[in-house]
């Protein structure tokens, strides 16, 4: 196969239907952004929604528009919205509150669940390798209640060998934040149930990256980030789902008040809403929810030119590109890929390694414009990565050359190893 | 003593040193806004400084303002400022999440400290007329936990009488959201403590309104809104504190990454930081969080003109001016005050009650231009009533004449009996 070369990525971005999305967002010139992964890029339409929110809603309307600005609604709003992209009914996904929280009442939820069907269920099983805050809410919660977390390590352990009978609950990270690696959700999820056990998927790598369809996929609970790829600033609130089947059974411990089902009743005994609503808790950060729709109004925008299905294609054709140039490129300087070949085992991100220095070239990196992250390797666990994300609502395929050729300028003249480079202080 | 008349009102707007402070804010013309208590009026400084986050921090710098923006430490810095408001240290306080999350975190530790402590303590009591959302969340760690949620109501107990050996907690809202009703934390504290009791303060309508002194009244817990005298916008992220000799006994169950003693380590463990940290949980809603900073500010601006303590003299000035005038002009159609008489027992609201139509009469007046909301009364446990929340920093005497003259405008020609008054849909 002839090597590319940056023409070839310029009649790609050509052939690209999806090119036109990139004008929906406000990208500094000049950069290269590979980390919308962990912070998605600025709707154009988010600026001027916001300030209408400020001067309008807040500044005019004050109070009254908790009803005449929608306020009150708006995590519905904005749920329903990001349940068109994760395979979800309307009406069942709020926006709300932090994926750490939701993940915390989702998992209250299914333990309570668990803990009426099968009593002697006393287990959550999770990967070693999940997002350190879902262990520790994980772990909380365990201290709460008497379970016992159970970690496992895909490189050692089959799944079937950890999902045994005594566990209540599976949680995973649909998407690895540090690898890229995706999970089958179908196939989990039938072999989790095949032993009673209940899933819950945190979609914070998924959701606006790739096709997500909890309800054929039968998952059983959800969460989600607001501000990766479905755009909605930093820190937007997150989301969470359950499947309507288990949406009455037990209330979960966040009982605050907008989850009640009459809150303007203000009656001292707690009533949950039988939908969704009830995992709603307190009032909620509006400036910066709205923020969150103009990111998912996004994908909607999308939706003419093939949604979610186009979106994975041309990321597919993203992520591909990069590892072929990689490979191609970048293999002689000891720069190998962790991420998985095949297309339905991965996210919308590509990581590396590097034989030593990956924080060091992820700064000089960024020093030649191109934005991608580091992630440290927990202690020796797992390597430290370099960590690229690719967002084909605002990426092209010139991008994705020039990201390539960046690192082999960085890698050929070792200007890495410059002192500047070297202080440590990755956020994420 | 002679009845007041508008032009008294206007000489005491001409000697108010505080009356500068309105300049800070942006209100709409022509409306007289008694509902700060509910949501605070916009800081001029808020948009541009929004504007500054979406433009600059998210929309060039993008993920690199976690560190260059100084996004990461926002909670604390903006929780360090709100701390100079509640007579906290620096360190102590953190802006984050929602008070009823917030509450929950604080519950759970102090009922693990007094799990430790006095095994025997399985009681929290609260208030019948607390806010609701502080009960349900009570109730839902009662459920967790098995403890037993006891209410009075100070109409017909005294609170010594269920301050008990049995009781763990006692959870109070410092100034009542329906009455303005405040508790003087300090005897409170000290009749709490004597029978080992530990105290949580919920601050939602004293943070702001009135000086509050944590650490000299005794407190052992706190939370607060952020969205209310703190003008920190719609749904504004809320606060916590926790008395420093608390802090590192006992983790809370919402242990996300970001309460982690060192978060980028991204080990698998939950170790939490030592400090107030720890009550952080998940990513925080930074373009709320940049609005509230400009909330608080205010405050701190007012420092130079005495601080709380010129705004609580102002406050009672104002809540008295409309006690007075209410006492001499509304009194004959059958208004009457709730909140109580003398300046030590309440906040800075005053609410009012009607013979019948106490819905009503709210939208009739905000149809006049006097916005103060309406709560209903719980079921006949408690009066419908009429409230009004009076903010200094914005507020003048005339402003006061004017909300009585339109109340008295409302009674007299009884329009409030008009059925387009008539729909209840009240929010707070």
């Amino acid at each position: 196969m002839k090597p590319l070369i940056y023409e070839d990525c310029q009649a790609m971005d050509r052939q690209d239907p999806l090119c036109v999305l990139k004008d929906m967002f406000q990208l500094p010139q000049g950069l290269v952004y590979l980390d919308g992964n962990s912070l998605g890029a600025l709707p154009k339409t988010a600026q001027s929604r916001v300030t209408q929110a400020i001067q309008h809603e807040w500044g005019n309307e004050l109070i009254r528009s908790w009803n005449t600005s929608g306020w009150f609604e708006l995590p519905r709003k904005v749920g329903d919205k990001i349940a068109q992209l994760i395979g979800a009914y309307p009406g069942e996904v709020v926006a709300t509150d932090t994926t750490s929280i939701n993940l915390f009442k989702v998992l209250a939820a299914a333990l309570s669940i668990a803990a009426s069907d099968s009593p002697t269920k006393k287990k959550i099983v999770s990967e070693r390798s999940n997002f350190p805050t879902d262990l520790y809410i994980a772990q909380a919660i365990c201290k709460e209640r008497g379970y016992e977390l159970v970690l496992f390590d895909l490189q050692e352990q089959a799944l079937d060998s950890v999902l045994l009978e005594d566990v209540a609950v599976l949680m995973l990270t649909h998407v690895n934040y540090r690898t890229g690696a995706m999970h089958d959700m179908r196939a989990v999820s039938a072999l989790a149930h095949d032993q009673g056990i209940l899933t819950i998927w945190d979609l914070a790598h998924s959701a606006g990256a790739v096709p997500v369809d909890l309800h054929s996929d039968k998952a059983d609970f959800a969460v989600g980030c607001g501000y990766k790829y479905l755009n909605g600033g930093p820190g937007a609130p997150a989301f969470v789902w359950a499947h309507p089947k288990h949406v009455g059974r037990f209330w979960q411990p966040l009982a605050g008040w907008w989850g009640h089902e009459r809150p303007f009743d203000f009656s001292p005994d707690y009533i949950p809403s039988p939908s969704i609503v009830r995992f709603q808790c307190g009032t909620q950060p509006i400036l910066s929810l709205v923020a969150l729709e103009c990111g998912v109004d996004v994908f909607l925008a999308a939706q003419e030119l093939g949604g979610m299905y186009a979106l994975r294609k041309k990321s597919l054709a993203l992520t591909e590109l990069f590892m072929r140039l990689v490979d191609e490129r970048l293999s002689p300087y000891g720069i190998s890929i962790v991420t998985p070949r095949k297309p339905d085992e991965r996210g919308s991100q590509v990581s590396l390694i590097a034989k030593e220095g990956a924080y060091e070239i992820v700064q000089a990196l960024i020093a030649r414009g191109v934005l991608g992250d580091y992630r440290a390797g927990d202690g020796g666990k797992y390597p430290d990565i370099l960590r690229f994300g690719f967002t084909p609502l605002y990426l092209g395929f010139s991008d994705v050359w020039e990201a390539v050729d960046q690192l082999h300028k960085v890698m050929q003249t070792e200007e890495w190893r410059d002192p500047r480079f070297a202080h440590k202080n990755a956020v994420t």
